[in-house]
């Protein structure tokens, strides 16, 4: 079987052995950070000009196939194409249906989505990144979509789409406390760790907060240096296990920000997973299994690999040396692909069809 | 009882005792057409340039209690308030959640909805209102959003926001073949008959269409001279019921409109019923009672007194003297907190909150 463990093996089985033929829901979080715009912080964007139309257009993207507020689809500045290809190709492998939540995107997307109508976030250097009120009505709206979604679907697995977010997500939970320094991944393979904790560092001295002083607020921590779409995560989540759907949280280090959020808020985790690629997994720059273990040691953590080593194109196979990693909930769509299927969607099945995406998209596009 | 039945007397008893106590949802389906800025066609907002706010402020409205998008609240030119005062009074009596859906507004709401990516509808009399590939996706999108909503309540109560939305649901209904001319509804005393027709007339010229001759399809017939919130309402409605929800269409006579469309595609409307208020039924420039016993003579109609003649406020006392009547499923609302709390919220009780609402808004903002 494709799907690994890297934490709580037993119970990522017992999560894996439920969900098994069952009904799965993919929901894809898209949200802005003027974060994104600090020089060298991401690559989630061919220029600056882009990164913004980043989240809508790999909405869009999922859903249709191509991209409507964009001619072309997400990519690097040197050509490497987003993770939504891997999660297109997984989720239509497997027939699973996709609910788009607008968390704060600065482009709306031009395909049917759920709008939680709050802005995008400012840039953290600044200490006040969202809206307090904002925040927690995002927060409670998301709870109450969380309880709606989970009653029409037996697992939510939940992506996300918000350049710079592993920033956000550091500067999270490092103002509750939670020691992400050096352990959140990035999408270059030279990880920017010091533009990312100068950045979280202003952020914190703007705010007059220090490491660990939000403990028990997090969702003031959100407030000041954190970004959209952990709010809108945490809350369908918590609205989703409170439902009884399980929850697969799908991608890299940020999820980690999420569980935090969700944990120090005093919720129970039971039925909740987290799934990622193996690219997060082996990033020697990051450590997605300290960071999950030492926030919940009771939640599995799943990954998968989807072969793009072997790929011939070099945009895919650029995943495995480093570039991109994860995104747009490519692992936890793969894995949810695999269980839905009882496993007969392979991890070659996946690949071939990750590389039908890029000739589809990336080579009739050039 | 509060209760009224105009048609089917005993579905309806059925459909009300089946709900009785039950989980609702209330979801306002908010949409615009050009058409609304036809001289005299709609009174449903102060001015011509106010129209395309009313949608959006009366989605607003029912979340908050106040409107973000307009500092007032939707209101005919001589002050009329929005029927929105009476759905909000209700729902929140009984404690129904509100789930806002965007099916193509001019002005997007405030509040957090569902939107479905499409444009608003062109002026009919041009006779290609909306794009064809547009009202397919809008419907098959809604049916998927109605699977959804199904399953999280018992009973979907769908209301709707759109100006001059009569004028084109004839429109519709007289290209489906249903003679539905002098027979729906207006907001004014003095129904605009021969203003709508005209509209109308000139709509089914320029789409070279007639009378009955796009009775097979239905979908066309909204391209050419229907509005986008037709197609929305229609395909939550279908996706509801085939889920196992039951579905109150809250609404006047363009809920007909609907409901033709429904039966005309082909499907059951097994677990439907059509709400309004007693001002609609008792409309004498409009056949509520007969159009919907046209189209389908197995479909309960109930219909509910808010008593606003009682009420001291003129603004109020004038639905009961042939303004506004209904709109954002006031008479469907009223009736759901009725059935949800085994009929003990009374008339009396709605009316006094319709008149807390009154006083806390329009009193308060004069």
């Amino acid at each position: 079987m494709a799907v690994r463990f890297a934490l709580n093996e037993h119970m990522g089985k017992e999560f894996l052995e439920y969900t098994e033929g069952k009904e799965f829901r993919f929901v894809l979080c898209i949200a802005y950070t003027d974060t994104a715009e600090i020089d060298g912080i991401t690559v989630a964007g061919a220029d600056k000009e882009s990164i913004k139309y980043t989240p809508p257009a790999d909405a869009e993207f999922l859903h249709y196939g191509k991209c409507r507020c964009i001619d072309t689809v997400p990519a690097t500045p040197d050509g490497k194409p987003t993770p939504a290809l891997i999660t297109r190709a997984a989720l239509r492998l497997a027939g699973i249906p996709i609910f788009i939540v607008d968390a704060g995107s600065k482009v709306k997307p031009r395909v049917r989505h759920y709008s939680l109508a709050v802005k995008h976030g400012r840039n953290i250097i600044y200490g006040n990144a969202l809206d307090k009120e904002e925040v927690i009505e995002s927060f409670n709206s998301s709870i109450e979509l969380g309880q709606i979604l989970a009653r029409s679907t037996d697992c939510l697995v939940i992506g996300e789409s918000i350049p710079a977010g592993t920033t956000t997500a550091l500067a999270v939970m490092l103002s509750l406390g939670i020691d992400a320094r050096f352990k959140v991944s990035s999408s270059m393979p030279k990880n920017p760790h010091d533009i990312k904790l100068n950045t979280v560092y202003k952020g914190m001295s703007s705010a007059g907060i220090g490491i660990g002083s939000l403990r028990d607020r997090p969702l003031e921590a959100i407030a000041c240096i954190g970004d959209p779409m952990i709010p809108s995560v945490a809350g369908m989540t918590i609205g989703a296990l409170k439902y009884g759907s399980r929850v697969l949280l799908a991608g890299g280090t940020q999820m980690a920000a999420i569980l935090a959020v969700i944990k120090y808020l005093g919720n129970k985790t039971d039925g909740l997973a987290i799934a990622t690629t193996s690219y997060v997994m082996n990033d020697s720059s990051a450590d997605m299994r300290a960071l999950v273990h030492s926030i919940d040691a009771s939640v599995p953590l799943l990954y998968y690999d989807p072969l793009l080593h072997r790929s011939s194109k070099s945009g895919l196979r650029a995943y495995a040396e480093g570039f991109v990693k994860e995104g747009v909930g490519a692992g936890g769509a793969c894995i949810a692909a695999s269980a839905k299927s009882m496993h007969s969607i392979s991890q070659e099945d996946i690949l071939a069809a990750v590389e039908d995406e890029y000739e589809r998209t990336i080579e009739r596009i050039k």
